[in-house]
This record gives structure tokens, C-alpha cells and sequence, in this order.
């Protein structure tokens, strides 16, 4: 299949009885700072805390009877596994979440409270292994990101920005592997071509600034970043043309910036997200996005997995 | 004057062009550990952080030309002070906030930033203090609570609550003199008087508890609490008759419950909230108030002034 509208449109339609249309807010206390008028998509306030529910929800609910009978397998410690594990919950589908050892016990322990089964590895091995396991079972692996399906699911977040809030001039979407991205460009480039699209992504990690560049997916080079939703070092295959296609700009967010936009949305805005979600904030106070005064700036909070104790690495950041 | 529904509607006109009209949301991750339909009205969000300004506006905008020529007088280190500050610098008034030598510095800075100016003295004169610097300035002084024109103010958020979400069944609104629950009981219950209206105050504090069955307000003992904007330790007089005639119940907080309100919020909620608009929840979690699986329940988030190093105490609370 190909990514298009109708696609987002059947999408909304099949996972809206399950999901929560989630606020958009007009947060005009960050205007100042931000040198904008600044609205947020409050994802993180999705149930499982984040806008991985959608896409995970679309794949499933796409399966045939006799599909979703034997199963449905994938290999994320974060929001798409919690995503994954209620999902199937909700719907008596089987799930198994593949994690590495080195998993943190708490996510493990998430991700079994939210209902699915789970399967312990070596690190390196985890990709074999959930392939494994789908043989076995003959289950169906559901990706991430690399997969229009969930990628379809992903973009009925802008059709619902677009409805909130139809006079946005510009959307402002974390990026890793480009599933989020691909699909919230798509939907709004064909309902508001007007309205500009803007990607972040880890300084770290510029995947995606790197892949335009070259004009397909280059892989960039193993590093750290706090936002551990962004870790892909290479664009999907699949996501990269829509990214291309539908994206005005990308801004590579250093470290500092994307923690201070994070401290920027809980103590000024009273926001909760995960470091991930700050860095549509860190880019435009990086200075890297160009927004003017009078522009309507949509900043995309994806997700609020994020514990008490990790906010302490926001006491040493300066606002 | 008497506090009624035509004060507050006209407070409303006064001020509006002033505030912001905060959200509520419903917040559905938090049904099942609340047992009702959770609703939030988000002053946390409104400029200066807290509904004080609503009140602290319309007391400055209902002064005479010459009284404001003279200028304000106010004593609060908290949001009371910020809001005056605030307020005043906006309408071009002189404002003066009277803080004793042991308030924070932080807190001084934020006042004087704010656009205040400041005069410091012992804590047990400060009152004494403020009243001379009245009486030399010919300045009118800005009550936090005990005022009908700042009640009529603060009660201008339950008609923005009543239009926002008309099938509300209950309010809960943190109590401490008594301006913001009698401004918003008399409100609700001229406009929807099938509207529960609740108070919650800290347990250690119970001065409405022992007032509403003593018929008239009385002092209760000294003690700490965690709800730094709850330390009323008597009803404001002025204040009293009103929620007494208007407020359905009110429930006395135990420390760990307020604590556990602001983090269920946080967490759960993704909302940040001071400690003291934590306390609604937390009567709810404490089993205080009865409220049913169906009820559409409002909590009154009152103010969001709190620093990440506050933040820290919710790590040893359990949820």
C-alpha cells in the first residue's frame, strides 16, 4: 500500500473508538520565550503515554481474523511496547514483547502489567529473536516505525490538529525513524499544504538531515542522546520518501536544548513529557527553526514517559 | 457591597480582557484510581501562575482614578504578591508587597521581577508594616482573601467552568480563608445549583471543619503543612458567611494525600500543580468525598508555583 490521506482518514476511523482525541492547548504563557504563538498537541496525555498507540492500533486492527488469532510480536522496551501490550490486551489478541536483558526491570515490568508476554535475549540478538518467535508461532511482527500501516496510524494525529486548530502555520514533530514524522507531513501536506512542517532530531544523531542530503537513508554513527525515544541512526526505508517529500526543514537539536525545552514546558507551560517531546521547544530556543511573532507554532508533545527521578537532570539546566 | 452572581458577572467583563481563560481537560487516565469522570480547570496555566490574579485585577480595576494615582499595598510572598505585582505593573499602578526578612529569596526576586516594589520587616510586624506604609502612601491595601471584590474576582473561574463543561456534577476547590471557594460556591450555586460544590483543606489546618459546625469562624491551632497556600488558620470573616451558605461538604486532607494528589496528577495527568491544588485529588484519594463512577467531577487546579527541587519529595510517596 501507499501512504495517502484516505489511508490516515480509514485509519481514524478504525482506531478512534479506542483512543483518546487528546487536547491541543494554546500555552500563551511561552510565547515570550518562544517568539510565537505557541500551541501544543498533548500526546503524552494519549492513553500509554504517548502517540504510539495509534499506529499500533491501526496494524492490528488491520490484521485478518485468523492473524490476529495467532498473535502479533515486537521488540521495544518504550511507548511502542506499552502501546503493543495494552493494544493486544484490549482487543484478546496475544502479544510478546522482545526484550534484552539489560532491559531496566521497571520497563519490563510495564510492559507485562500492560498485558503482553515477554521474551528475554541477548541485545544483539533481539531482532532474530522476535523473528523467531513470529515462525514459531507464526505471528506478525509489528514494527515500530518502518511500516505504512503504523505509519497511517501515527498521521490521525494531524487530522486532528488541523480540526483543532485550523489557522497553524507551522507543526514542529520529533524525529527518529520517521514514522511519526511521515505521517503527520503527509496528512497535513494534502489537507493544509500551507501549513509548514518541521522535523527535530537529536544533534547527535542528524539521520535525517544527513538522508536529505544524500537523497536516501544514510546511516549515522552510533552516539548517546537523553532523548531515548530518537535513537534511530538511519530514516526507515519506507518512511524516508513521504519524509522527503512532505517536510519544509529539519533542526539538529543539541543535547542542552532539547532538556531545556523540556524544563520550558513543565515549569512554564505545566506540561509533563519525556525528553524526546522537548525538543520541538530546544529547536525553536535554539534559534534553528525560523518562527516569526504573529506564526501559530503546533509543537508535538508526544509522550510523558518520564519518572520523578530522571527530572532531576533538569535542576542543573538554566532556563 | 454583598457578593452575587451580578458582581461576579460584572468582575468577569472587568477583567477578562486581562486573563487568559484557562482550559479545563478531561483527563480520563485518572477515572479508574479516582472512581469518577475527571475533569481539571487548569489556573496553574493562568498568567502568573495561579487564579490570584483574577481577584487581585479586579480589586485594582475597581479603584477610582485617584485611589489607583495612589497606588497598592499587599503582603504575600506567594502567588497573592506575584499577581498584585503583576497587575499593577500592567495597569501602570504603584505597587508596593511588604515581605518579612525571612522570605525567600528567590521569592523576593520573583515579586520584584514581577514589578513590585518591595519593603522588608519582622515577620510579626508585617502587617503593622503594611498598614504604614497605607497610611503614608494614602495606598489602598489588597486583602489576599477577606474582601468581597477580590471573592467576586476569583469567582469569575466558575462561569468560565460552567460554560466550558455544563454537565459537571461536582467541584472541588482547595480552601484556606475562604476567597476562592466562597467566590466560586456562590457563582455555581446561582448558575447550576445542582452543582456540588466541595471543599479540601489540610487536615492539620481544619479551620472550616471547625467553623462550618461552630456557625461562625473560629481559630484552629499553628501547624506546618505541606500546602504552603493553604496556612489560613481562621476563615477570612468576610469570606465565611458565603461558603457556609453555599458549599456542600468539605473534607480535611492528611499530608501524604495532598502529596499523592499532585503526583497522581503529574505523572498520570502529565499536569504540573503546586502542592496545595493537589489537595482536591487527594481528598478524593483518601476517600473523603463520595463521588461515583458516573459523576463529572471538576478539580479546581488552583496554581502551578513550584521548583524542581520541590519536586523531589514526591519520589518517596507511593501512588
Amino acid at each position: 500500500m501507499a501512504l495517502t490521506l484516505h489511508e490516515i482518514e480509514i485509519a481514524r476511523e478504525r482506531i478512534s473508538p479506542h483512543i483518546l482525541q487528546t487536547p491541543i492547548l494554546r500555552l500563551n504563557t511561552l510565547d515570550k520565550r518562544l517568539g510565537c504563538e505557541v500551541f501544543a498537541k498533548l500526546e503524552c496525555m494519549q492513553i500509554t503515554g504517548s502517540f504510539k498507540l495509534r499506529g499500533a492500533l491501526n496494524k492490528i486492527l488491520s490484521l485478518t481474523q485468523a492473524e490476529r488469532k495467532r498473535g502479533i510480536v515486537a521488540t521495544s522496551s518504550g511507548n511502542h511496547g506499552k502501546a503493543i501490550a495494552y493494544a493486544a490486551k484490549m482487543l484478546g489478541v496475544k502479544a510478546t514483547v522482545v526484550l534484552p536483558y539489560t532491559a531496566a526491570k521497571i520497563k519490563v515490568d510495564t510492559i507485562r502489567e500492560w498485558g503482553a508476554e515477554i521474551v528475554q535475549c541477548d541485545a544483539s540478538e533481539r531482532f532474530e529473536c522476535a523473528e523467531r518467535v513470529c515462525r514459531e508461532q507464526s505471528a506478525t511482527l509489528v514494527p515500530p516505525f518502518n511500516d505504512e500501516t503504523v505509519m497511517a496510524g501515527q498521521g490521525t494525529a494531524a487530522l486532528e490538529i488541523m480540526e483543532q486548530c485550523p489557522e497553524l502555520s507551522a507543526i514542529i514533530v520529533p524525529a527518529s525513524g520517521g514514522g511519526l514524522i511521515g505521517g503527520i507531513a503527509t496528512a497535513i501536506k494534502t489537507v493544509a499544504p500551507q501549513v509548514l512542517v518541521y522535523g527535530a532530531e537529536p544533534a547527535a544523531l542528524p539521520r535525517y538531515s544527513a538522508s536529505l542530503k544524500a537523497g536516501k537513508p544514510v546511516p549515522v554513527e552510533k552516539k548517546d542522546t537523553i532523548a531515548d525515544g530518537l535513537i534511530a541512526q538511519i530514516p526507515g526505508s519506507i518512511c524516508f520518501p513521504y519524509v522527503a517529500a512532505h517536510t519544509d526543514a529539519f533542526a539538529g537539536v543539541e543535547e542542552e536544548y532539547i532538556l531545556k525545552g523540556m524544563k520550558l514546558l513543565l515549569l512554564e507551560g505545566k506540561i509533563l513529557c519525556e525528553p524526546s517531546s522537548g525538543i520541538g521547544i530546544g529547536a525553536v530556543l535554539q534559534g534553528l527553526l525560523p518562527v516569526k511573532r504573529t506564526d501559530k507554532v503546533c509543537f508535538f508533545i508526544s509522550g510523558g514517559s518520564v519518572s520523578l527521578e530522571q527530572l532531576r537532570i533538569l535542576e542543573g539546566i538554566a532556563l
